[in-house]
């Protein structure tokens, strides 16, 4: 590998975990805006996603012109597409913090039902499987990326109980089934959040346990 | 390019439509399962997923080899790339496939209630979204990606026609809200499936148009 293509590399993870660190400010921020019914914040979340988008695009092009430019083959091709794969799914945490956003945006227009649900835990487990899975790749940490896998579990486990707590608040005030169903949506949103982190870490699995499968490789 | 390379791409190209098909065959019978509360259909669809699952490894495996051998440049790469994205996209159709399924078994335990929402609309509309994404890919129809991205929109409206219907449905029937939110969530996997269906086209779009300001490319 040329020193040239190694600097490359060190670009792009410094990118990646840039956007990585954009995602994760928008999911914490999302959260808040839950938390206090911050419509001011959502907004500014849903203007925040473009900027995400764009820097997704960049990436994925850096990416390309590398692949081109240095035709790099085993590890170090399966990283730079591992690389394209994660960016992709920190685009789409971003936009899981946008929909958690528009539906603070809708709640917003009503007065709060008697019953809440606090989702500062759920926002926080999630938060911390992002930056783990995100550790995990530029480290290569396959322990850390399994840690992150069983989080998942614990993030499901939250949301089975928000599931049951707001179904339960729809049976007791059946006229609020609108904003209720706006909070049940947020913890789905929070779900898929943890979702992508978790396809994140499998990445990183693949990507270092894949490697010893095809190590006599091309 | 090398007669070897086109070969490789064209058998990529047959890879990727087979994929395709097995999903589409995943979706049309989860949205039979749904109309018919079909719980042993629903566990077959389970089951089928991993095939799916191992295909999708298989692809992206072919797509590692062709790039680390035959090292494309230019277009050639950036399809590549694309089939690799594609590819994950479909794996994630099927994925939402399986939820519709497991919503089905859930259902199918209870009794139906008064309410009933038919999906048939939109499952075929996301079928034959699917469709559509996966022709315009191979044929590189930028037009008919277009089409596919104004029909995320009708299957939007029907998510939408749904979910004031449910919702009226649980103020009406609040003890059935646990029955009703399935329905709900049926029609959230249906509008996600079609919103892979749009990723598809939009990387197809991405793919040809993006050649044009890249064009000098390299």
């Amino acid at each position: 590998m040329t020193k040239h293509f190694r600097k490359e590399l060190e670009i792009i993870k410094k990118r990646i975990l840039t956007l990585g660190s954009m995602v994760e400010d928008l999911v914490h921020d999302s959260v808040r805006a839950v938390d206090r019914v911050d419509v001011d914040l959502a907004d500014r979340i849903i203007k925040r996603d473009r900027e995400i988008n764009d820097t997704e695009v960049d990436i994925e092009e850096e990416c390309l012109k590398v692949l081109a430019l240095h035709q790099p083959v085993a590890v170090d091709l399966r990283f730079i597409i591992t690389v394209i794969k994660i960016n992709n799914e920190l685009e789409r945490i971003g936009d899981q913090a946008v929909n958690i956003a528009q539906r603070v945006q809708v709640i917003a227009k009503r007065p709060k039902p008697p019953f809440w649900f606090d989702y500062s835990e759920m926002g926080e487990k999630a938060q911390k499987m992002l930056r783990m899975s995100l550790d995990a790749l530029v480290n290569l940490d396959v322990d850390l990326a399994y840690r992150v896998i069983t989080m998942d579990d614990e993030v499901d486990k939250i949301k089975n109980d928000a599931y049951d707590k707001i179904k339960q608040a729809i049976k007791d005030l059946p006229e609020r089934v609108g904003y209720y169903i706006n909070l049940l949506l947020i913890s789905r949103h929070l779900e898929r959040l943890a979702d992508h982190a978790t396809n994140i870490a499998e990445e990183v699995i693949y990507l270092v346990e894949g490697e010893i499968f095809r190590h006599a490789g091309y």
